[in-house]
């Protein structure tokens, strides 16, 4: 490894928290020790780099939180850090304890800020580490934490699917994904939902009640549709009332899963794609990355232009639409 | 064990599902088995009795099903059964196979039918099996399905806990319960609720604005309160917006857990119970028992009259409550 | 509740750890603070009364532990407790601080100690809580981390289950308990095993061949045997290589489930009991009670001599083994 | 898609059993179904395509299975395969039935009996899809089970750190992986393990000793060793042994996880690998593919020459167990 241009880094946690980020954290703060890089965690994202909320951490900071699901930083969203005098506090506070470089946990809203204020401030080395439960980070196979909810919907819709059964029931399950259809696609292929609908593709009413027939056609006697937040016919609830109207014998249910699904102890996957992604993020610093996103794809680890991690996306693969539907016969 | 005057034996579930009915169920027909006693499967409860959907079922019928959720036999509610004709229905179709005993897996709505059922048709006895996760049954330490829920809830909540505590939130979280509190309370205990809200007892909304007030001063970041379907201050929506109102600082988030507390494999615990509970639901019907309920006490099989299993109820530990709030702190 | 005697308490966990003795903990602490009375945790049970390793805690040093297996005071089997210049050191420690009333978590063994201790320092009172996985102490329906176990366990048989079924595999599966059977039958019960081996019944290589040859004829293709690491037949291996030579076709493979069932985040019931006996401890010695241990029967909080929870047994139900026969077919 | 070649297949899992298996056999069967191609699962493995043990499978075939460990058609190694004339056996089985292609689920043995079988009676076409919890093929970036076995050697782990961090102990723990370490590595990064001892890499006694010394010296008072079965340093026992001798201070424990690993519901990266993948080898043989495995790399579906997938293996990456040593401290 070549000379290591950079002295001290700040690493933090920003936005919505997923599972994993504990594991992130550990890795940075324990690949920097390694190095002989201080290294300081801040409290509540960028609200700590304004406020000057810094720690100096070391190897024993972050011992027993590998297992721990949220985030032992905390995370918050900032409006102040949008404005330019917000981030300049930040970068004072920077450079009164001398740190070099960042390293950034969250999603592209986390991203956005990272590197607006690179762009302003390049004396300051940006990396990116992708952690949210909506796996709508281009650059990386998954995001941290995006495994981990995938199996805790899947788990919460196998249960339902106990009652649903024992009822001869329809549920309609809401899992997260206001943008992205990723967890809907992904556990509802897991769980045999008779239909998914997700933001990313234009569904009508009546594909949702074909579905529904062909489903009773073939046997089935209950059903469970899985919606993402960001679906666009109108919410969960117009959906279950839409389709009351058309199969009044339908015994019909809502379930909003919310919540549940940013926490618990990540997944073996999460932990180790976190580990990884973490060390990766302080070894790319030193050996020359700035203003990119540390990232695997097919267990290698790759750099992406922050840029790139933000505008693109990974778009759901078309192939995985069609096997939900040909699977949930 | 005196000579068995039973010959042929009908089980069936009823009411809402609870996990642990399958293991009752698995009890039934293999203890039947066993002691060269006929027993009929009755799909979809009352109604499978109304309109004779009997199966006969034999050890190697329940295979495989001690560790899966929901009913095999499924289950409904009846409005048939409400009826005389209905009844009769019932009845006719019982003397057609010549079964002259019932076993009931269900609650209190379940109960109630086999009573009535009983008082009209002295001939066919009846002993009820407490499957509820409610667990608001007279006459058992526990129902069927209440451990495993306590359990799911458990779980859920302590994800929610994750995330709140990143985010500094205060979540409001409604467990089932309509009528009774028991999984509020356990599960709130169990999760270091700042609140737990029951049917069983009159808050007022300032009750729990000092709880939060408390809860500040002794340096809490986050709360969780817990609050079952059946309290009475006007539901958990309205709750959040109350408590918005007054601490307008709070971030505040609502999630309803719903029927994911019905599924998923049972506990141990449940397994057993539903074990012991099927088991002594036959040898009591050979031991002469007819119109009471089988439960356990203390790890004891115990047989309440059906009717106090009906009328009576578990009350909520007073004590219990106080120990919710000293632990809270 | 009227004045309180005591002013002082220490409390400890000692014996092999079990999931809930922190919860325990927790709730002894905080019940403490609530009545205003001092609490020193001790670390290491017996060797931190000798060598002096008190600390004092409040409400916030139990903060976020009632879903943390093992225990942060950490367990430990004492040698120098067994001697009288032990106890006298453990003494002149708990005088040091004006201690005047012990709480002890674990199981027989830290009974003992804690009965001795009383016996020659009645000024010390003494209150025993039952946490052991066993479940083999006398004056509690159930122990606190035993409910837990017996999740852990029948998730790992479940799950042996598994494979044996796809491999028409005979499993033998050794669960702890050396000189209890409960968790060998009530996690036998709950996955089905076609025998159960425990320390409290003799059984003979015939009786488990006979089961073998039942269970062939009712057609099962696959079988698990569940066994107590104390029961008396030779041990698992050798079980397995005696079964092998009777049934030379069978394809056998043995597992031993070790300290997985020490560990876990606690069931639901092992926190709540947790929490009401750690209540109750306080409580009781504030009531007067001494060289007692608090216990739950029937949902109600009982204190039963300590004498009486070390030198009596809960017997295995009989019936119990007998159900494990009928249904296990 | 162009027109399907094929009429009739045969799907089947051999060797050892993964979680995920039949949600792969699900994939297969309604895939074959959508396209109207005939489909016969075959029991036992190649034992059944050689004993004709052949079941028409259809949509219905398959419900419920896909949240199933284990495989419903069970699985075998099969000793008749690998002679010529049991290979001629099962050619005229499947000729009898008039079935052009072969879909075999499970590992390298499994794939080595499909390629010599696919040389010597080329008119039968042969797919593969990698069904194996050790993570040892090439041409997928992970085989069907390993994800979920990661999961479960990972939580059993977690358990023992609970017990291990109580009781000050250093434990030695056991996962599958005769000849590959992913599970060992993974796992053992997922929880923190001091040292990870796998088949790939040679350690000396030594090696694990300093590691042990760096650990005490950083102030972990317990730790945890992950030894692949296939390690090369004498077996656990002999480790433990060993180690016990230069540090007759620790309090040493062995735990072999064994068969835990290859139960359970599959996780849900399982079921949507296990799904994707049925449903590309069914439409891979459509258009004309043969002789491969059907695999995933980076969210794509990718054929590789079953040959190759045989003979070359995905090398464990040198820079994770940097990782691991460097995040252990």
């Amino acid at each position: 490894m070549k000379e290591c241009a950079i002295k001290k880094i700040a690493v933090f946690t920003s936005g919505g928290d997923s599972p994993g980020m504990n594991a992130a954290l550990r890795a940075v703060v324990r690949t920097a020790h390694h190095f002989n890089i201080e290294c300081y965690g801040v409290r509540e994202g960028y609200n700590g780099l304004i406020n000057d909320d810094f720690t100096k951490m070391g190897p024993r900071s972050v011992k027993n939180i590998i297992n721990q699901g949220g985030t032992i930083l905390k995370s918050a969203r900032s409006m102040e850090f949008k404005t330019s005098e917000g981030r300049k506090k930040a970068y004072d506070n920077l450079q009164k304890y001398g740190i070099d470089s960042l390293v950034c946990i969250g999603g592209d809203g986390t991203f956005t800020g990272a590197k607006i204020f690179s762009d302003e401030y390049p004396d300051i080395k940006v990396i990116g580490i992708p952690g949210t439960i909506d796996n709508d980070i281009f650059g990386t196979d998954n995001t941290i934490g995006y495994d981990t909810a995938l199996n805790t919907a899947m788990d919460a819709i196998d249960k339902i699917r106990d009652t649903a059964t024992s009822h001869n029931r329809v549920f309609f399950v809401e899992v997260m994904g206001r943008d992205a259809g990723f967890i809907a696609l992904n556990s509802g292929i897991a769980t045999g939902a008779v239909d998914i609908l997700i933001p990313e593709q234009k569904d009508s009413m009546e594909d949702l009640f074909n579905n529904f027939r062909k489903s009773e056609i073939s046997g089935k006697s209950s059903s469970i549709v899985v919606v993402a937040e960001g679906e666009e016919l109108g919410g969960i609830y117009e959906l279950a009332k839409s389709t009351k109207k058309e199969f009044p014998d339908f015994d019909i249910r809502v379930t909003v899963l919310g919540h549940i699904q940013r926490g618990g102890s990540p997944s073996c996957a999460d932990r180790v794609l976190a580990s990884r992604l973490g060390y990766g993020a302080v070894t790319g610093l030193m050996n020359g990355e700035n203003k990119v996103m540390a990232g695997m794809r097919s267990n290698k680890l790759v750099y992406t232009p922050i840029v790139d991690a933000i505008r693109k996306h990974n778009a759901i693969d078309e192939e995985l639409i069609a096997i939900s539907e040909i699977l949930a016969i």
